[in-house]
């Protein structure tokens, strides 16, 4: 056939790639990837550490370069590849990353006057600036609409949409009246390309919609402009603003504009799919199935599985969000997630910069350690708890320090602290009636570093698979063009053609894992100390618990 | 007069200073310093973070080389200086710091079979290896003997006298059998220098049998040998071969022999003092008195004051100990102290060497953060708990991190840690009937540190004054020495003549005084959780309060 490639764009944290891929096999051709030009390594920061913004220049911008370099890229690979041979475009992105447009859907920061100013441009998912909205909207919803919150486990995050619009009418009032609405990065790509941004083209996705603005079908899409009103009155009339299209990713928001068909040299009038997150279409490049957790392992995680939509499912507390047809149609999406993973190891060694050694160096000293042998435990919290706490104001912990701790030690601590933190997810799930039998990986981390893959294992218990791609979250995207580009009949068949695992499978080992219980234990028991308010653990014996394992390790 | 100076000899954790003072005014007119041979910067480690060894050999090679070596500077700077001049010795040394001996007195590492052997080499102050018997000691005492406990605080250290012995019983036992007796580093090198370290003649300070061997005259001396022979039979014959001759340090033990005459050019037969811990002689070089608290700061503490011994005591719960006369002659000597401040801060900059900075770039950028901006707080236990908790298997905490945390604001923190350990310190002294007027600082952080200092007082919301002398210590030797040789009638009279304090005086800043009140709350939860076993305080708070401090000192 002459349309036999599909192209997925994925949108992180400091850069855009997009990845051109044989709709038969899945084969990857070709890939390009571009780092923000704004801000440090593409995120603008600010002397208060919650501020994370991006400029959505650069998100056009990174969109033409990639593409252009990906197709060059698939020509060099492939004989007799064209352009031509691309049947549509997929779009992933981070989120929730929502940006303020004017009347004809153009973001503010495109335009002179507020090109400059941070609250004009793309709040990044991990813009924590929100956290007191975050609070006050949990706080109204738990009085008046408790409904809304059983379905994003409980607690509004400062991460999400309503507390970045609201935090912005608080202090960039002038921002939020020269808005004309809001809309997110997933959408905002997709709109862009096919020149559907005016208000009345615009298409949302339900991925965005449902985990991050509490859209559901239940309560008739959005929440009620009632409640809204009680957070502020400007938030109830933005309600009719926000477009009432809200599809998922098997639909297309239009075809490619004449326009970036001339930027790309990809032909006019492809289908462009409706935009998810990264994690989400990063999940379906992963293969994710009832029963299989696909985590993506970046600077933060996302841990998506799904279950059939016609099964009973009770609410998850802690999980972000239980939205129907948010990954794949047919299907509850349910997210969860841990703030920081591989930010936490880069705070370490960017930060503190121990001893000039880098991750490399670090992971090989830190595996050569045993398990409970350093007496270290600590909390992935850096950057907030996501998942099962929801809650952006929590930080870090060490503990356990002596006078010759190293390095390699407080890293490993580190890296075990992000597992603990896995394992906590797949418990809630479990907990609630989502069996989990097979734990997918995907990332950076999961495609590199085996130490970190071993531990994972060592501490669920269970073994680690790794998915075939490096890029699941661009593969997912282009499986959503082939789906749109009619180039597979659904989802199921896509992805069964179009994703894979590695061969290499990491199996725990029953005696690390005997120790690991017991500093999960630890573990557990900090957690639910520092996280919650019924934690009523006996920590004066922690420390001594910790050396006593250690002492047992090192014997 | 001819006999105007004293020699005080100061031996520390990783060397040993010898100190030549004018009995009149106290001026310092010659020093030197060497660090031990054996082990790392002279101590013995093993892979057990618990031990800490020294050989006995390097106490006599140092005593012998600073002394020669610290005349020959007070001859180049004082014009006519003779060696004859030299009145009188004084000694002063870390402890618990016991060493196994034979039937003469002579420690057993200084015979070829035990010469490498650490179990028979001298177990420093800071081995912790015996924490198992102290927690047996402790139990024994609760159950038979409370008023042993009432007198320390309440708990039996890992760090002193009888648990190391017991443990050398436990783990070395030909070693034990070896010994004849044990004595502490303080009473050797006085014996050693006076040739009675032979049983029939070897005297031991009241300060080290008080503070750690429960030597007390309300029960007859040494611990009886009912409760030892609980602990161990052989314990309980040790005790009849511990020398019954303990006097403070207004005694000598003796005149210099004719050996250490020649190898030093000093006159045979002057005086050389009962020998006591740095601390309470530093505490001595330092002007104590009542209501005087002096703080030996450097690798770890000792906080010291006296009480008139004709006033009522209340038992003070974890403080180290409350002798009559281990300080001065007439008064309660109390001991308190932490088990590291210096160790900590130089734990952070040789073993994590963070980002390569040494003390002085991190003090530097430290001193430029506000109280409060970091979020951090951390608990000063990497070395565990002296005072007030008297627990060794405590460990190190860092808590409120970010993924933008510094290694200058881990420093600073570090630091506060230390202070808010100092204030826990004065607290429990004035809870229970000390009053605390003065705190007086020596050592080298107090020396060089102005950073370290403002933050005490602030910490504190004490003013912090420092002692003229950089070398309490030795100086405390030297007076201690004076009297003994009779150049002053008694200790009053010499401490005033020959100390003082210096000009500068850190005046506590109200404004950083008022958040660390809140930070100290926060640090007194954290400790109070992890150190004791009715700590009750809402943790799942602390994090929360300390990003509202950090907004606040932000804003």
């Amino acid at each position: 056939m002459d349309s036999r490639y599909a192209i997925g764009l994925d949108y992180g944290t400091n850069s855009v790639r997009a990845l051109v891929v044989d709709v038969a096999d899945g084969r990857e051709v070709g890939s390009a990837i571009w780092t923000y030009a704004h801000g440090h390594q593409g995120v603008v920061l600010d002397k208060d550490p919650n501020v994370a913004r991006q400029h959505p220049a650069d998100y056009l911008k990174g969109a033409e370069l990639t593409i252009v370099e990906a197709l060059a890229a698939a020509a060099d690979t492939v004989p007799g590849f064209a352009p031509s041979q691309v049947a549509g475009i997929g779009v992933d992105t981070t989120g929730s990353t929502p940006m303020p447009v004017d009347a004809n859907g153009i973001p503010l920061a495109l335009q002179k006057r507020w090109a400059e100013n941070p609250a004009a441009m793309a709040w990044l998912w991990k813009d924590h600036t929100g956290w007191a909205e975050a609070a006050e909207i949990t706080k109204r919803a738990a009085e008046m609409r408790p409904q809304y919150l059983a379905k994003i486990g409980g607690v509004y995050s400062s991460e999400w949409f309503y507390s970045k619009i609201l935090h912005c009418l608080h202090t960039a009032p002038d921002v939020f009246d020269a808005a004309h609405s809001w809309i997110e990065l997933a959408d905002f790509v997709p709109a862009a390309m096919t020149g559907t941004l005016h208000p009345d083209t615009f298409i949302a996705g339900i991925c965005a919609a449902g985990h991050k603005a509490m859209y559901c079908k239940e309560w008739g899409g959005y929440p009620d402009a009632e409640f809204l009103a009680k957070l502020d009155p400007k938030l109830a009339s933005l309600r009719d603003r926000l477009t009432p299209r809200v599809k998922a990713v098997d639909s297309a928001v239009g075809g490619l504009s004449p326009e970036w068909s001339q930027k790309t040299g990809l032909k006019a009038g492809i289908p462009v799919a409706v935009g998810a997150f990264d994690c989400h279409l990063g999940a379906i490049g992963a293969g994710v199935a009832p029963g299989v957790l696909v985590k993506i392992i970046g600077t933060s995680t996302c841990d998506i599985t799904v279950k059939v939509n016609s099964d009973k499912l009770a609410d998850v507390p802690g999980v972000c969000g239980i939205v129907d047809g948010s990954v794949l149609p047919g299907y509850f999406g349910l997210e969860a997630g841990q703030s920081a993973v591989g930010d936490i190891f880069n705070w370490f060694v960017e930060y503190v910069k121990p001893a000039g050694l880098g991750h490399v160096e670090l992971t090989e000293q830190a595996a050569k350690l045993k398990p409970g042998e350093s007496g270290l435990v600590a909390l992935d919290w850096n950057n907030g708890n996501r998942t099962i706490l929801v809650d952006q104001r929590l930080t870090g912990l060490l503990l356990g320090q002596t006078l010759y701790t190293t390095p390699a030690e407080i890293y490993r601590a580190l890296v075990e602290a992000t597992a603990f933190g896995a394992l906590t997810i797949i418990n809630r799930f479990e907990e609630y009636g989502v069996a989990i039998d097979t734990v997918v990986n995907c990332g950076g981390i999961a495609e590199k570093n085996a130490f970190v893959m071993q531990l994972y294992a060592d501490v669920t218990g269970r073994p680690m698979k790794v998915s075939r791609s490096a890029q699941t979250p661009a593969l997912g995207s282009a499986i959503a063009a082939a789906v749109v580009a009619k180039a597979h009949p659904d989802f199921a068949t896509a992805i069964k053609a179009m994703t894979g695992l590695k061969e290499k499978v990491y199996q725990p080992d029953p005696a690390a894992h005997a120790v690991y219980k017991d500093l999960y234990a630890i573990y557990r028991t900090l957690h639910d100390a520092f996280g919650t308010e019924t934690g009523r653990g006996n920590l004066a014996s922690i420390m001594k618990q910790l050396i006593d394992i250690r002492s047992k390790a090192r014997s």
